[in-house]
C-alpha cells in the first residue's frame, strides 16, 4: 500500500532511496502567499547534515535542495510544492557487503520479508536519508507556525544516560555543541563517553525533548485524531524512535491524581494552569500551555563490532559493518523530531478551523 | 473536522456521549464470511464494564450491545457493521455541578475552547464511555486475528509503582484479579495501596503491557505508516495514555548498539532472532518475533479531594468531584489497549496484501 | 475495503440493509453551534418516502429518524452526529424468491461475485433504502449551506423523454406534483406515460437537474478534488445514476470555443459572466455563477414482466419480480441528488478555508 | 487543502506548473517486482505530446521522463516511484499578456479568487501539462493491468459532431490518425472541419470512449466508492471534461426497464450477460462484461478570436490569445482518460482483495 503520505489537510508525501538518484517530498495543502526560498529549506536540512563533528559521519553529502514547483515570484501559490535533493556521494562499493545479509538492528530482513527483495544500497528506503523529505517539509511547516507566533524548540535531553541540568538550560547553546544539548557541561560529558564508545566500535542512544510555546487552546480532535495521538504517530514514524511520551509521560504511572492533575486559576485576570503535568494537551486538545514531548532514540544499529547474523542463503555468518556511521543518531534526529512536530501542528491548526459554525459564517460572509 | 474515524482498509467510526441516548461504532471494511454474534462483542465489552470489584465504579451500566447491520445469518456480509449500546443509567443530576466549571485533569476546558460549549453530562464525548465503540470494534478485529492464528495478550504490568514479577507470570491469572495482572501477589499488593488511596480520596496510575504472538514478518509500511507508528497513534488516542513504547522503549536511551541490536540466527533450520529488544518491529515492519508494547496510564483525574479551579465566569473556585469514580483506570483500560492493538494489526495485515505483484497476480488468476 | 465513508472534513459514514434492523449514518466534522432537531432531518427524509402517489411504492415505511449523539440542548456539539431509522415494515416473505437468483439490472450477481454471498432481503445493502443515510446527512449539510446563503434546488428535468419547458418553470410547483417537476404540464404528460408503462409492467427513466445559487467563487481544489470531480463521484455513487454532466455537459462535444467560452464583464461595477456554459465551475473551482448539473437515472430495474436470468445453481430460469416497486425512481432520487450535492459543497467550502495564509493568520490572531 | 492526491491504496500525487522548473508525480503503493523502465513511461507520455500533427500545437516540448526512485535493478521495489519531466521550452514571453486578465473558459479568474494570485505562466497549475503526472502514473497502472490480463482501450468517438461508424471500427487505426479515431473515414471528415475551424480561429470539442475488457466480476465497493463513482471522479477531474457516462449513459433517461435491464444466461456452461446496457458495472461493482464509459470534452478555450473579458483592475477589455494552441484537445486527452481509468481500476482491484475472509486466510496461511 501507500504509507508515504502524512497529514490530512497539510499533506506531505516523501520518496527516495539512500543511494538512488534523488530524494524528495511533495507538500500539498500549503496555503498561498507565504514567502519561501530554497534557503529557508536549506537551513533546516543543514541541521541534519552529517560531517559536522567528529561524532557524526564524515561523508560530505552536501545536500542541496531545489524547489521544483508551487512557488512563484518568491511566494507559495497554494499548489503542491515539490522539493528534491539529488544524491551526489554514492560510494556504492561500500555497501556491497550488505546485499546478501541481514544487518542486526536494521530493516534489511523485514524489507525482504515484505517485498521479496530490496534496494540494498545504503539502506535504500529505510536509510536515515529518508528524513530529508520530512525535514524539507518541516521547514515549510515551521514558517507557517512562525507566522502564527508558535515556537517549536527541540534538543537532546539525554545521551548515553547523561541528562541535561535544567538549571543550566541555555537555548543559545543548543546549536553550538555537536550534541545539540542546551547544557554545555552535559554535552561535554557526553562527548567523553562517545569517544570511549567509538573506540569500542559501539554506539549510544538518548532522548530528544521538544517544547512548543504559543499554541492556542482547543487545537486537536477529541477522539482518534487527538493532538497527542497524531504527534505520537509522527514521532514514532521516525526510524530509530522506540518510545514517545507527552508531559510527565511514563512518570504518571507512579503518580497520584492529586499531584498529576493540573489546577486552573485566574491570575491577574489571566486564565492559567498551576502546573503542566499534562504537557499542554487535555483530552487530545491543546490547553494553551506549552506542549512538551519526548522521544527515545535507540543507539545507531550500524556498529563496527563483529555481529552474528544470517545471510540470504540461510547460513549463520559474522559481519563487521564497514563504512562511516554515526556513533550517535540523537543530534541529527533533533531537527527531524522538530519537523514532524511542526508538520503535525500545522495540520491540526488547519483542521481546527471548521470546529465552530460561527467561524465558518464569518469566513464566508 | 472529522477525527472519529480510525484505520484505512479496516476502518472504524465511533460516536456517542457518556449520557446521550447511546454510543456506538460503525466497522467498515470487515471481510465477508466471519461468524459473528452479539455475544462475541459482549464478552469484550464486559471486560471494560465497571462494577466488577471494589476498585471500579459501582454504577450498574449493564451495557448491552446490539448489532444493527452487516451480519446476515450469523456471518459478516462485507458491508458496514453498526453496533450500538443504549444508555440506561443516566443519573444526570450527579453531573450538574460540573456544567459551569473546568475539572482539573479533564477535557472540560479544552472542549469549551474548541467548540464554544460542550455536552457536560458525565464528560460527554470525552468520557471513558467513548471507548465502548473501540472495544466493540476490537472484538471483531480479534476474531479476525484469531482466524490468522495471531494472539494479542494485554494486562496491567505495573500499578502505583508496583510491578509484576515475570517469574510468576500466569496468563490464567489475568482475568481473575481486579487489577488484570498476571501475578497474583503483585495484584494483592496493589489492592492494599489502592485501598489507602481511596481512603485519601486520591487515585493511582500504571502501565499496561501488550504482547502479540504469531504475527507474520513483513507487515507494516516502511515510512509514515510504520506498524509501530500506527500502534503509537492507536494507543495514545486512548483517553488517559501519556506515553507509548515498543520493545525496550525508553530504556534504549541508555543502551548500546552492541546490546540493543538483536542478532539473527538459523537454529535447527529455523530463522530466529537471538533477542527481542526491538519488540518485534524493525523499520516499521513486523520481524516475526513477538510484538511488545507498553502504555503509561495516568491516575483517574476525578478525585473527591478538594481541588482549585476556575468556573465559566472566570472566578477561582474549589470543587470536590462527587459521584462514583474508579480510583484506578488501568484495569478497565486493558481491554481498550488490546482492542486498539487488534484494530491496528488487522488494518496493517490487510494493507500488506498488495505489497508484491506476484501475490496480486495469484489472487486474480 | 471500506467505501461507506464520503467526504474529507465533513465526513459521512452510512450503514444498514433494506430489511435489517435499522439503517443510519454518522456525520463527523459538523461544526458546533448549529440548531438541529429531528424534524429538520425528518422533513428531508419525507421527500424520499415512498407511498406518496400512485407512481411510488405503496409500502408504508414510515421512516422515523432518531438522533443518537452529537446534539445537546438543541445544538450540534462538533462531535459525531449518529442518526438511525429502525426498519418496521419487513414483509421478508415477499423477497424469498430472489434469494437464489440474480435479478437483471440489480446488484445480486455482483454482490455474490464480490463477497461470496449476500443479504438478499429486499436488496440488502444495494437497496434504495441505503440512501436514507445520505438524505439524513444531506439535511444537515443543507442547514449549513442555508446559513451561508447558498441554495440548492433540484427537480426532475425529464422523465420518459418528456422534458420540462423552462418558460413554465415554477419552483413552487416542484413539490406539488408526484414527478417533482417544476412544470405541471410536463408532470401531467409524464403521468400519462407512467400509467401506460405500469400497465405494461414496465418502468421508465429520466434526468434530474440541480442548481446551486449563492456559491462564492474560488471553492474547489484545482486537480483531483475539483468541485465538479467530487460532485461527479457524489452523484454517480447513487444507485441508478448512469451519467453526470456539468453546465452544457455532453453538448460541449458539438460546440465551438467561440460559443462555449463564457465571457467576463464588469456591469454596473459588478464582475459577471456573460453566459454560463461552464455551469459555474472553471478549472475545478466555483466561478461565482450558478452551479448546474444533471444526472441520468435508469428505469427501475424491478419490473413485473417475465425476465430471463440464471439462478445460483447455474440454471437458466424466468422470473417475475413480485412486490411493490416504483415504476419511476426519478422523483424519489431528487432529494438524494440534492443531498449528495449539499454534502459535497459543504466539504469543499470547509476544505477551502486554508487556501490563503492571510486567512489562517486572521483566524488565529 | 490538498487535492493533488488520487487513490487509496494505489495512490498518486501530482505536482508542477506549465512553465515552472518541472512537473511530476509520486506513485505510492505500487507492488514490488514489476519490471519498469523509463521507456515504459515515455511511450505513454509520447501519446499526449503536442506537435504530432497540424491539429496539435507546434511546441517541441520533448518531454523526457526520469524515474528518480522506487525502481532497483529494473524492478519496482514497493516504495514510492517518483517521476519527473523537466521543462525545456518555456517561451515565457508568449504568456505575458495573460498575467493581468482573465481568459474566458480558463481557470485564471477562479485561481485568483481562491488563492489571491496565480502562477500565470502558461496556465500554471491549470495547464494541460498538469496531465503529465497522470499519464506517467497511468503507464504504471497499465503495466499492472497487463499482468492481470485486463485491457483498456480508449479513442475519440466523436469530434465536432462527427461520430465513428462502429461497423468500420479498427483498433489498429487509432494511433495512425491525428484524431485517435478507430475509423479512418470519420477522422478524415473531422480533419476537414478542423481545418475550417482553425481558419476561423475557433476550436472544437468531442467525446472520448473507453472500453475495458478482461475485468473480473465483483470489483468495486457498493456504496460511495462504487467503481463507476470513482471512474466518474477520475474522468471529471481532467481539465476539459464536462460530462461522464457509463454504459448507455444519458440514453437510459429515455429507455424502459424491459430494454435497459441486461439479462443473465448460461450459454454452453458459461455465465453471460445477454446485453451490456449497464456498461459492465452493477451496483458499483464490475459484472464481468466490458466496462464502457464516455467523457465529453469541451472545445479548447484558447482561441485567437477576439474575446471580451475583464482585467485585474476591473476594466472591460478585449483579448486575442496568441501562442500555439490546439484547436482540438480531444486526441491528446485520449491517453489521459485511459490513464485515469487504469489508475482507478488498479486501486479498485487492490481494494477488493480483502473482501472475503477466506481470501485473507489463504494469503496468510
Amino acid at each position: 500500500m501507500a504509507g508515504s503520505t502524512f497529514g490530512n489537510i497539510f499533506k506531505i508525501t516523501t520518496w527516495g532511496e539512500s543511494h538512488g538518484k534523488a530524494l524528495g517530498v511533495v507538500v500539498d495543502g500549503c496555503p498561498a502567499g507565504i514567502e519561501l526560498s530554497e534557503d529557508d529549506i536549506q537551513s533546516f536540512l543543514n541541521r541534519r547534515k552529517p560531517g559536522q563533528s567528529s561524532f557524526t559521519t564524515q561523508r560530505n553529502e552536501d545536500d542541496r535542495v531545489e524547489i521544483l514547483s508551487g512557488v512563484f515570484e518568491g511566494k507559495t501559490t497554494g499548489t503542491p510544492i515539490s522539493m528534491v535533493v539529488f544524491n551526489k556521494d554514492h560510494h556504492s562499493a561500500d555497501y556491497s557487503q550488505i546485499a546478501n545479509c541481514y544487518r542486526p538492528g536494521h530493516a534489511d530482513f523485514t524489507f525482504d520479508a515484505k517485498y521479496g527483495f530490496r534496494d540494498y544500497r545504503g539502506g535504500g528506503r529505510s536509510s536515515g536519508r529518508e528524513t530529508i523529505g520530512r525535514v524539507a517539509a518541516g521547514a515549510i511547516a515551521s514558517k507557517i507556525l512562525e507566522q502564527l507566533n508558535i515556537q517549536v524548540l527541540s534538543y537532546s535531553k539525554e545521551i548515553a544516560g547523561i541528562g541535561i541540568n535544567y538549571d543550566k538550560f541555555n537555548t543559545q547553546e543548543i546549536l553550538k555543541n555537536p550534541m545539540y544539548m542546551p547544557d554545555k557541561d552535559a554535552a561535554d560529558a557526553v562527548a567523553e563517553v562517545a569517544k570511549e564508545k567509538m573506540a569500542e566500535m559501539d554506539s549510544i542512544g538518548g532522548i530528544i525533548e521538544c517544547k512548543v510555546s504559543g499554541m492556542p487552546a482547543g487545537v486537536g480532535e477529541p477522539v482518534f485524531d487527538k493532538l497527542d495521538a497524531n504527534l505520537a504517530k509522527a514521532i514514532m514514524s521516525i526510524g530509530a524512535v522506540k518510545g514517545v511520551e507527552i508531559g510527565d509521560g511514563f512518570a504518571v504511572a507512579n503518580s497520584f491524581g492529586s499531584t498529576d492533575n493540573d489546577g486552573f486559576e485566574m491570575k491577574d485576570g489571566v486564565f492559567e494552569k498551576t502546573s503542566n503535568h499534562a504537557g499542554g494537551i487535555l483530552g487530545g486538545m491543546s490547553d494553551g500551555s506549552d506542549i512538551v514531548l519526548r522521544a527515545a532514540i535507540k543507539p545507531t544499529p550500524s556498529i563496527a563490532q563483529t555481529q552474528k547474523t544470517v545471510n540470504k542463503d540461510g547460513e549463520n555468518i559474522e559481519i563487521n559493518i564497514k563504512g562511516r556511521h554515526d556513533p550517535i543518531i540523537v543530534p541529527r534526529a533533533v531537527v527531524v523530531v522538530e519537523s514532524m512536530v511542526a508538520i503535525t501542528l500545522v495540520d491540526a491548526l488547519f483542521t481546527n478551523m471548521t470546529s465552530r459554525m460561527d467561524n465558518v459564517k464569518d469566513f464566508y460572509k
